[in-house]
């Protein structure tokens, strides 16, 4: 994608923008920054986006805060981007018509642990691990894991999911409520702690996985969950990634409760190797964890060697000292940094889709077929208990050919993913990347998605040019 | 409630009703009724909210036919209330401004049924019993159980739950994707059969729980369950509610994954032995099942039986065979009807509040309490797995003063348990009986689902005078 297309789509506001920043400065003193490394930073970082800096970024430390900066930006009509940790892949953090960067990373205390309740409340710059750190003598833990150290709030605000998913679900799942700003710097609090509730429109889940464009998430109250009596995993390689495919669909309509079930193909198995020195075979292989309790795990790993057996997979691996188990989940973690290093210099492009379980292995094989007769090297890795996998393309960034290639097959996987009733995005979230997917994805779905826009955010300040366009 | 305060809330638009009559009354002959049975049969007729007819009825047999009515119903701006089976307990299809009931109790078909998916494709119209039924022979089910055996249109609409929502959630769990006819008559599909998605924003759940006020919902899209390898339930007596409560708590918060866990106070039992043919003790009693395996049932049922014995329970009885099951299941659906026959000619007024769980017991205590100070018969049923309770009240409907003392007692059982951190309503949705609790349940949030249902309705003509009343 072209700077030049994402730049036409927003018109800078320059005058607006210019009061904000005089009045932001004055405001938060050194906690604001014009510095062209801070705002290049607080822009996308990440894949192939241009990188597309705001005009200043403000570090916040409270939701009151946040609620000043977005009544300075409302006024002058100036756009606001939320920032956490910048670990977003779809260009979330871009500033298409400039403005101001609201950093929440040092908004990051953990304001209750409700342990009875089996809940917490966070303020939206606390990380994932951090959390989990937090919370380590609770005998509680948070599940969801998309890989990077993101923050909560950025979590929630793309709806996130990764390893542990297929167990627990993803952030609309586990998010039970919202502090929200508005538009018009409104502070709103999107639910109560009840575990459920049937009192009006659902604002906590609409807000999830709005990407910043109809409020910005300053706190989240989430699910957390005991920590398992008993945890197991390990490895199983197969022969091809059909017969690993099968295996994962026959695990999941089988109704077995695997906590994780992750798919890598050689390729990523050889990097993994490589990056985080393991000895795997290099093959097409399930990470697989079991949570419960000692009978309840050995029972679940057993049904699963049945049928891994039966699908024609090898020899379980057990990893049954935790810390081989740790190692083995840094080096899934890692497959990113280790995809990379197939072909240094270059930058891995990220696809995302996600089918209904029982396409995988044919879209998987579909796609397969399309790397191979385009000449990419794009590693695969998969939350493949959902039906949602990631072909890392690793792109050259220098050779044009190369990158229309990419965009070329890019798309071709998109459409087929939403042709097999599927999404283009399973946990990435839209983003600029994606925009251009969601006419066919959602048809007439998305003209409400803008008529919601407007009618909560009627200038268009919330991180405008993202998820929806409006004209 | 008074009827008056319910019509003042909505102007009637007679000259548009006039032409709708007609317009429909052509196009749908034989199913569209202006008849008074008919009509007075689609207003409300559960519990004391008046009943408010309809001025026309259409029976609709398609998507494509609702969409008709809604266009007709649009260009005269009139208003259309959508109707499943007339199950809702908050004057849901009430019509206060009259306008054209949409009955979808036609559009009955199971579309699909994605076993290997484990999702399914619904007509709205089609009830919960009707689809297990229809599952029967795939080893797969459908766990939302309301009670009533409500049409998931209506179900998804109220985002319903019931006894199996411990564990498997609540309708905003369960639906993967609705067909919705919008405002201006035109049908959207809002999502596919992925199991997860981050493209834009969730229509769906927000769908789910609107109530007919932001679309017309025609077909839903399911998750479906692989019916347990094995089931295991019985009951159990404590002494008093408190021990009950405490059993419950411990029960939720050591991560034992009940899939049912009911509390039925001694009023409601002594109404189950009467109605039901029972012969429990008359004594707080929780109703447990067990889903899972057979090692595992048997490992949750011990945990258990050691949490109610530590918290004073009597002794589980068990219900080893299936029909002693469903029988038990049986009475505590019919709980309703039991109770009613508590007080022969009363009315029942049901409560729901839903607060985090560490709160349950306090908030049964204190309503009992109150219940007790005011002289109400009033039985008690809950969900308390979820922090969710009903307090059915018994009201002679011709005595004003036992009206006004309920009304206040409702009134003060709601606000408990928003002060809580809880809500007024868990399971049964706002309709009209609720509305006047979301301002402080929801504070602004109360402005951004009026800014939305103006967005997606602009004249107000899709269920008016439910969730939130646009000035």
């Amino acid at each position: 994608m072209s700077l030049a297309s994402l730049q036409a789509a927003v018109q800078r506001n320059e005058e607006g923008i210019d009061l904000a920043l005089k009045i932001l400065a004055q405001r938060f003193g050194e906690r604001f920054s014009t510095s062209a490394a801070v705002r290049e930073q607080h822009g996308h970082t990440t894949t192939w986006l241009p990188n597309q800096a705001p005009d200043g970024v403000v570090f916040a430390r409270s939701t009151e805060e946040v609620a000043d900066v977005v009544q300075v930006c409302a006024q002058h009509k100036v756009p606001i981007i939320p920032f956490g940790t910048g670990s977003s892949l779809e260009g979330h953090v871009n500033a298409p018509a400039g403005g101001i960067s609201v950093d929440v990373s040092q908004m990051n205390r953990v304001l209750q642990v409700n342990a009875e309740d089996l809940d917490c409340v966070v303020e939206a710059g606390v990380t994932r691990t951090q959390l989990n750190e937090y919370l380590r003598d609770t005998g509680l833990f948070f599940p969801i894991d998309p890989g990077a150290d993101a923050s909560l709030g950025g979590m929630a605000a793309t709806r996130a999911s990764g390893t542990n998913a297929v167990r627990y679900g993803t952030m609309k799942d586990v998010v039970l409520a919202l502090t929200v700003v508005t538009a018009d710097g409104r502070i709103v609090r999107t639910g109560g702690r009840a575990k459920k509730t049937a009192a009006g429109y659902d604002l906590t889940r609409l807000m999830v996985g709005s990407e910043g464009t109809l409020g910005i998430i300053t706190e989240v109250t989430l699910r957390l969950y005991g920590i398992p009596e008993a945890v197991s995993g390990g490895v199983c390689p197969f022969p091809d990634l059909e017969s690993a495919c099968n295996a994962v669909i026959t695990t999941i309509q089988s109704g077995l409760p695997v906590a994780r079930i992750e798919l890598l193909d050689a390729n990523q198995i050889r990097a993994c190797n490589a990056y985080s020195k393991l000895e795997l075979q290099e093959t097409p292989t399930l990470f697989l964890e079991f949570h419960g309790t000692q009978a309840g795990v050995r029972e679940q790993s057993e049904i699963f060697g049945e049928i891994a057996r039966d699908s024609g997979g090898g020899e379980f691996v057990w990893a049954t000292k935790a810390e081989d188990r740790t190692r083995l989940w840094k080096a899934r973690h890692d497959a990113y940094w280790a995809a990379l290093g197939l072909r240094p210099g270059c930058k891995g492009v990220s696809t995302d889709v996600c089918v209904p379980i029982s396409r995988l292995a044919e879209c998987i094989d579909e796609t397969y077929k399309d790397v191979e007769a385009n000449g990419l090297l794009a590693p695969l890795v998969g939350h493949v208990g959902d039906g949602n996998f990631h072909v890392l393309v690793l792109v050259d960034v220098d050779n044009p050919q190369e990158i229309a290639k990419t965009e070329a097959f890019i798309e071709r996987l998109n459409w087929r993913a939403i042709e097999m009733g599927g999404t283009c995005t399973g946990e990435h979230g839209v983003g600029q990347g994606k925009m251009k997917y969601l006419a066919r994805e959602h048809g007439a779905g998305l003209d409400m998605m803008a008529a919601i826009k407007k009618a909560l955010d009627p200038d268009n300040i919330l991180n405008p040019g993202k998820i929806v366009r409006l004209d």
